[in-house]
C-alpha cells in the first residue's frame, strides 16, 4: 500500500484533520479509518522501551512489557563514546520496532544546570557540546532501525519544581550558547522524527505556545523536518499552540481541544492552512512508521543485555584510585569484603516515566561471585537501631577484611521525574557507615550509585571511588567487571562534582519563586562557573582515571579561513604509558581571553575517545569549525568570531590540561550601525565613524580634557557630548556624522 | 513678598510653563521675570558644595568656590552615626545657604552592588537599611538649614559603565528589598526637596521616563511631596518624561525640549494638567528656596573643618590591630617612620561631579608632626626605576625604624564618576613596597585611602590596618588623631572586603553586555551573598575594631502584635571592658530560617552607636517594626510577614554575633486565590481549598499512589491531575472546587 500524504490530506474533513493533531489515548495518535490513516504508538524511553499494557494506570507509570534497561543518560553520557551510543541506539530501535512502536520518546538533552534537578539522570551533561555529539549518536542509532525518536524537552526544562508552569527567564545569549546548542546539533545532524516541547514557559511563554522556539528557531533556522509533539499535558490551549508550531497534542484530552480547533477555523481565527501544516507532519509520521509497525522483528535479549553491560562499564567513572601501601586498590587483586545494601539491591534507574521493566537484573553481589557481604545500612533509612546493628556488623567484618568495597548511593525516592532532589549529599546513615568502616580498615573502595552528582566530603575515607551512576539492568555485572579488572574504566565526568551546594552556579536562583526562575548565572553553567569563579571542586568536568596512564605529546593547532569560515585543525599524539590496554578521552577546550562580552574561561569544543594497547601511540585529529570560536553577539543577534588571540587547550579533563596552543584568528566585524546614542568608545571602535568623530571632537576654548575626563567621555554617548557642549559639534552636526558613518560603512 | 504658587501658575502662558520645566543653563532653573518667578540655583554635592564660577566649563568639572570638603559617603557611612551625619548635614546646609544655592545635589544612596563601581565612594553601603538610616540623617540635617537636597540616583544606578543607556534588569523583589529601601526610608522619613532620576534604564525604560518609578512608587506609594529633577542629561524626550512624573530637566538643552512640550499640549498629545503638576512642583521649589536665597548667612570655616576632621576619624575603620611582642601597634606609642606618598599627597575625595574645592587641606605627614618620611612609590606609577629607587630608600629607613606606618591607596584615576574601576587590588608598586618593608620590619601599620573596597591579599604583611576611605579635607589630621590615639577608632564596614573579584556577587553579571546588565545575584548582594554562599571574606560587613573592647550581655527580644502589626523590642547590655573610652556599634540582624522564598541568611535591621567610658555599661534598646521581618512577596506583590520562627542576632559585625534569640511570630496569609493551575501543594496549603481537594482526590480503581508518585503529584497543577484522570474529578468538577475555595476564603 502506498500512503500518499497529500492525497490523504486532501480527502480529510476539517474535523478529521483537527482530530489528527491530538492523541486518541495515552500512547496513540488518532487514526482515521475511513481515510486509511492508522493510529501509531509512541512510548516512553529514553534508555529502554516502556510500553504499557492497555489497561495500565493513566499517568502511565504502571507495569510495562519487559525491555532492556540500558544505563540512563547520566551513565551513557559518561562514556564519551559516540560509537557505543550509536550501538545502544540501534538496540533501542530494534526493541521499539519489535514492539510495534513508532517512536521512542527520547533522548533528553537538557543541560544539568543544578545537580539537584530530579531528572538529571535522564540528561547527558552540563556541557552542550558533549550532549549534542552524544545525543546525535543515540538518535542516529535508534532511527537507523526505522523508528523515530523524540528529542526532549525543548527547551530550558532544567528543573522539576513547578515544571508545568515555571517561566525559565533566560537571556538570548545564554539560551544560544548553553541551553539550545545540543538540540541544534542533534536536529541539524540527525533529524529526529519528532521534537518534544517542554512543559515550562521560556521567558513567559509556554514552550507549547512559543512561536520563536517551535517555528522561527526550530524550523526556520535549524530546518527541522519532523513533528513537534507536546510533553504529556504540556498543551493548555491548542489553537495558539498550533499557531506557534506545535503539531501533536499528547495524550488525549478528550474531544474538547479538537472541537476548539474546528471552531477556530470556522470562526476564521485559525487559518486552515496552519492546521494543514500540522496534519501533514502527523501524516508524514504515520507514513514513516508504517514499515516498522508492519515488521515482525524480534531482538536478542542476551545480546542487548551484554551491550547494556558494556555501556554501564564504560559509563562508570573512576574518580580516585590512590595507592595504599604503594599499590592502588583497584583493580582488586586479593580477598575483599562487600558492604552496602546497594550491592544486593541495586539502584539502576530513576523514577518516573523513564522507568523500564527490565528483561533481567544483575546485582554486583551475584556478579562478584562468592564474597562475604554485610548490608551495613538500610536504603530507606530504617529505625536508627537497625542501622546501628547493621553498621556494627559491617565494621566487625571490615576489621578482619583485606579490602572493603562499600556500595553507597542515593535512595530511589531522591531522584525522580516530577520533583527535585532534597539534598546534594548521601544519607547520613551511609556516611556514618563509611566513616566507621574506614576507621578500622584503610583499604576502602567506594562504589557509588546515583543519577546525578553527590557531594563527597567523605572522600578522604576512601582510597578508591568508582562512580557508576545508574547502570541499568546489567550495572551489577559491569561494576564487577571493573572491580575485578576484566574491564578497564574509561568513563569521564560530564558533570562537575562540587564540594557544596553553595558552590553551585544556580544556588540562589533555583528553583525560583512565584512562577519564575531567573537564570542569573548566565552562560556560567557547570565548569564554566567553577573556572570563572576560581572555585575548587571535588572532581572537575572531564575527569576520570583508568587502570593505565596516558601521555600527551606533539600538540598542534592550525587555523584556516577567517571569520565565520574559520576552522581549526587540532592534533595531539596520545600514548598509553601503562601496562594494560585502556581508553583515553582527549578533550579540546577553547579560550578567548579578550572579547567584547564576558566569555567562559574555557569551553569544550572537541573530544575523541582513543583505545590504546600498552605502549601504543596514536595521533588524534580533532576538527573545530568556526562555531568553536564564536559567541552569540547579544546586540547583533548572531554568532560572531571576534578576531584576536585564541588559546586551544588539550588535556584529560577541564583541569588537567596538558598543553595549549595560541592562535591568531582573523575575525569578522562586530560593530553595529552607529547612532547618536553610541558612546564615544563605540564610535572610536568603528572603522568609518572613528576617524569622523575624532576629527569633530574639538573641545571648546577653555575646556581642558585630562585623563579622567577623557575616560569619562569614552563612556558617554556622542549625543551627550554634543548636548554638554564638550566638543565642536551640536546635535545637528552629529546627525550628519551618523549619516556619513553609515554611508561609508 | 508672598509667593503664591497657585496664583503664579494661573498667570503663566503655556510657553512660560513649559520653560519652567527645564534649566536655563548648567546650574539654574529658568525664571519668569514677568511673573515674579526667580531662577534658583542648584549645585553638586554631596559631601561639599561645588558651586562653579559662571564661566566654567560646561561639563561642570572646573574650578568652584572654596567649600568644606567633608569625607565622601564611603567614610561618612562608616561612622554608623546618624547624629554625626545630621551635624555634617547642617554644616553642608549652612554652606549651601551662604552661597545662595537652593539645592545641594545629594546624597547618593545607590547600593554598592560591586566594589568596582567607579562611584561607590559617593554611596553609603551595600546594605539598604544602614544607607536609609544614614541618608535620612544627612537629608534632615541639610534641610534643617532651609535649603534642599536631591536624593540620587533614582534608581538602580549601580555602575558607571554605559550608565547613560544600560538597562538594569532587576526582578521586583530584588528592587523592593535591596535597591529601593534606602530611597523609600529617606523619602518617607525626611522628604527631600528633590529626587534625582538616574541616567540608566530600569527594566528597559529610562528612569527619566519610568512612570512606575517616578509616579506609582515615588508619589503614590511613598507620598513624595517634592520635585523630580533629572540627572544632568538624563532626559532624552521631555514629553514622555513629564508624563512619567519628571518635573525638571537639567541642564538646559536649549529651547527644543520646551518647544516640544508646547507643541504636544497644542496637539493634544500631552494634557496641560500634566504640565501644570510639574510646574506647580517647580514653583513650590522656588517658594521654598526664597528665604534661603535671600539670606546673607556665612559659615565658620574653622568649625566646619573641625567637624570634617571628626567625621573623617569616626568614618575610619580599624580592620586589624594584632599584637606584636604582646602589644598592638596602634595607637602608636614610640618613634615611627612614615612611608608612602599618600601621607604627603592625600587622596581625600573622588573624581567627577562631587569634586570640591576645599577651604584647606590637611596632610597626615604635617599632622603627625616632625616624623621621618619616605615616599616609597609614585602614585601614578612612574618609570619602574623611579619606584625601585623610592622603594630601596624606604626599605633602608624601615630597617632602622621602631615602627613603620605605610600609607597606601588607590591612585585618583582609579575612582571616578563616569567609568568603573579597572581592578580590585592596589597597584603593584605599592604592594611591592609593602612586602619589601615588611621583610625588614615586622612592626608595620598600613593606612589605606580608597573610596571602595580593595582586596588585601597582602594583609599578612601588616600587623595593623586602618582603612580611612577618602577622608575629605581634614582626613590627614583625622588619621593622625587615630594613629596617635587622641581619638579612638569607631568606624565599621558598610561594605564587605572580599578576597577576590571572583568572589563578589555581581561577578559575571557586571558590567553587562549590549545595553543590559542582569542583576543575576538577586537579593544576595554584599554580605547577603557571602553568607548565603558560605564564602570566606577578608573583613566582613559591620566589622571594625577599637582601642578598647566591648562585652555583650542580657540579650533579649520580645515580639508584640502579629502580621503587618508585628514589632520586636530588642535589648542588649554593652559594657566597655577595656581601659579607654570608645564607641561600639551594636548591630541587630534578623534571620528567617524557613520561608516560601529564598531569604538571605541574615539581614541588618537595626543598629545603635554607643559611647562608653571604661568599665561603663549601657542597656541599648532597638525597636524593629514589621518590615524587619517581611519579605516582598513576588506573587502577591506586597510585603508579607510569613509566620514562624525568626532569629534575632545581636553582635559586633555580621560575622561576630554575640548572642541570638528565637522568636515565634504570628504571620499573615501568604496564599493567593486558588486556580485550576494551582499545584496540589498550593491547594493543600490553602485553609479552605486544602480540605476540599483532599476530599476530592480519590484515585481511580487500580491506581496505587506510592511515595514517589505522591511527591510528583504535589508539584502538579490540579488541572493536570484532572486531565490525567488521576483523581475523582474532571475539569468541570475542578472548576467547581475553585469556586468553592474562593467563596469560602
Amino acid at each position: 500500500m502506498v500512503f500518499d500524504v497529500e492525497h490523504v490530506l486532501a480527502g480529510l474533513t476539517l474535523e478529521e484533520k483537527a482530530s489528527l493533531t491530538s492523541g486518541s489515548d495515552f500512547w496513540h495518535t488518532q487514526g482515521v479509518d475511513r481515510a486509511g490513516v492508522p493510529a501509531v504508538m509512541v512510548t516512553d524511553g529514553p534508555h529502554g522501551l516502556r510500553k504499557q499494557a492497555e489497561d495500565a494506570d493513566h499517568l502511565g507509570l504502571g507495569a510495562s512489557v519487559p525491555a532492556t534497561c540500558f544505563p540512563p543518560a547520566a551513565a551513557l553520557g559518561s562514556t564519551w563514546d559516540p560509537a557505543l551510543l550509536h550501538r545502544v541506539g540501534e538496540a533501542l530501535g530494534r526493541e521499539t520496532r519489535a514492539n510495534d512502536v513508532a517512536v521512542l520518546l527520547g533522548p533528553g538533552v537538557n543541560i544539568k544546570r543544578t545537580p539537584l534537578c530530579g531528572r538529571n539522570f535522564e540528561y547527558v551533561s552540563e556541557d552542550p557540546f558533549v550532549a549534542g555529539v552524544l545525543g546525535t549518536a543515540i538518535v542516529a542509532g535508534i532511527q537507523s532501525q526505522g523508528v523515530g525518536t523524540s528529542l526532549k524537552h525543548f527547551a530550558a526544562n532544567n528543573q522539576e519544581t513547578d515544571r508545568m508552569r515555571v517561566s525559565a527567564d533566560i537571556d538570548e545569549r545564554t539560551l544560544r550558547e548553553i541551553y539550545l546548542p545540543a538540540f541544534e546539533a542533534i536536529v541539524t545532524n540527525a533529524q529526529p522524527w519528532t521534537v518534544m516541547c517542554s512543559y515550562n514557559k521560556v521567558n513567559d511563554t509556554y514552550a507549547s505556545e512559543n512561536h520563536w522556539l517551535l517555528t522561527e528557531l526550530l524550523r526556520d533556522e535549524w530546518a527541522f523536518e519532523g513533528l513537534v509533539v507536546s510533553d504529556w499535558g504540556a498543551v493548555h490551549d491548542r489553537v495558539p499552540a498550533l499557531t506557534a508550531g506545535l503539531d501533536l497534542q499528547m495524550p488525549s484530552a478528550g474531544s474538547r481541544p479538537d472541537d476548539e480547533v474546528v471552531a477556530a477555523v470556522r470562526a476564521g481565527t485559525l487559518d486552515e492552512a496552519v492546521l494543514d501544516v500540522a496534519v501533514r507532519r502527523v501524516l508524514r509520521l504515520v507514513e514513516r512508521s508504517l514499515p516498522g509497525v508492519r515488521s515482525q522483528d524480534t531482538f536478542d535479549v542476551d545480546e542487548h543485555h551484554a551491550l547494556a553491560r558494556e555501556a554501564a562499564a564504560d559509563g562508570s567513572v573512576l574518580l580516585k584510585n590512590d595507592p595504599v601501601d604503594g599499590t592502588p586498590l583497584l583493580p582488586l587483586t586479593g580477598d575483599f569484603l562487600v558492604v552496602g545494601e546497594f550491592a544486593r539491591t541495586p539502584r539502576y534507574q530513576g523514577a518516573g516515566s523513564s522507568q523500564v521493566n527490565p528483561t533481567r537484573l544483575d546485582t554486583a553481589l551475584d556478579a562478584l561471585g562468592d564474597v562475604p557481604f554485610e548490608p551495613g545500612f538500610t536504603i530507606a533509612g530504617g529505625p536508627e537501631g537497625d542501622d546501628e546493628a547493621l553498621r556494627a556488623a559491617a565494621v566487625a567484618a571490615a576489621r578482619e577484611a583485606a579490602t572493603v568495597v562499600v556500595f553507597l548511593g542515593l535512595p530511589g525516592p531522591d531522584e525522580s521525574e516530577g520533583y527535585d532532589r532534597p539534598r546534594l549529599g548521601l544519607p547520613d546513615n551511609q556516611v556514618a557507615l563509611l566513616e566507621a568502616v574506614a576507621a578500622v580498615n584503610p583499604r576502602v573502595v567506594v562504589v557509588l550509585a546515583n543519577g546525578s552528582a553527590v557531594s563527597v566530603p567523605w572522600r578522604g575515607h576512601a582510597a578508591a571511588i568508582l562512580e557508576t551512576w545508574l547502570g541499568g539492568q546489567a550495572g551489577g555485572s559491569a561494576v564487577a567487571d571493573l572491580l575485578r579488572g576484566t574491564r578497564t574504566p574509561s568513563g569521564r565526568l560530564t558533570e562537575t562534582i562540587p564540594h557544596r551546594i553553595t558552590d553551585t552556579p544556580a544556588f540562589g536562583n533555583f528553583p525560583g519563586e512565584a512562577g519564575h526562575v531567573r537564570y542569573g548565572e548566565g552562560v556560567l553553567v557547570g565548569y564554566r562557573w567553577y573556572d570563572a569563579r576560581e572555585l575548587d571542586v571535588a572532581y572537575p568536568f572531564g575527569h576520570g582515571l583508568s587502570y593505565t596512564t596516558f601521555a600527551y605529546s606533539d600538540v598542534a593547532a592550525t587555523v584556516s579561513g577567517t571569520g565565520s569560515d574559520a576552522a581549526v585543525d587540532v592534533r595531539v599524539t596520545v600514548t598509553n604509558t601503562g601496562d594494560r590496554a585502556g581508553a583515553e578521552v582527549v578533550q579540546v577546550y577553547v579560550r578567548d581571553p579578550e572579547a567584547a562580552v564576558l566569555r567562559p574561561v574555557r569551553e569544550l569544543k572537541g573530544f575523541a575517545k582513543v583505545v590504546l594497547e600498552p605502549g601504543a601511540s596514536q595521533e588524534v585529529a580533532i576538527a573545530l569549525d568556526s562555531r568553536a570560536l564564536s559567541y552569540w553577539h547579544p546586540g547583533l543577534h548572531r554568532w560572531v568570531v571576534e578576531g584576536g588571540t585564541f588559546v586551544v587547550e588539550v588535556g584529560a579533563s577541564s583541569r588537567d590540561l596538558r598543553d595549549s596552543v595560541e592562535l591568531e584568528v582573523e575575525g569578522e566585524p562586530t560593530w553595529g550601525p552607529l547612532e547618536a546614542m553610541s558612546t564615544v568608545a563605540e564610535w572610536f571602535a568603528h572603522p568609518v565613524g572613528g576617524p569622523l568623530l575624532q576629527a569633530a571632537l574639538v573641545p571648546p576654548a577653555g575646556v581642558t580634557i585630562d585623563d579622567t575626563m577623557q575616560a569619562m567621555m569614552l563612556e558617554m554617548p556622542a549625543l551627550t557630548i554634543a548636548d554638554f557642549g564638550l566638543a565642536g559639534f551640536d546635535r545637528q552636526a552629529l546627525d550628519r556624522l551618523v549619516e556619513q558613518a553609515r554611508a561609508g560603512s
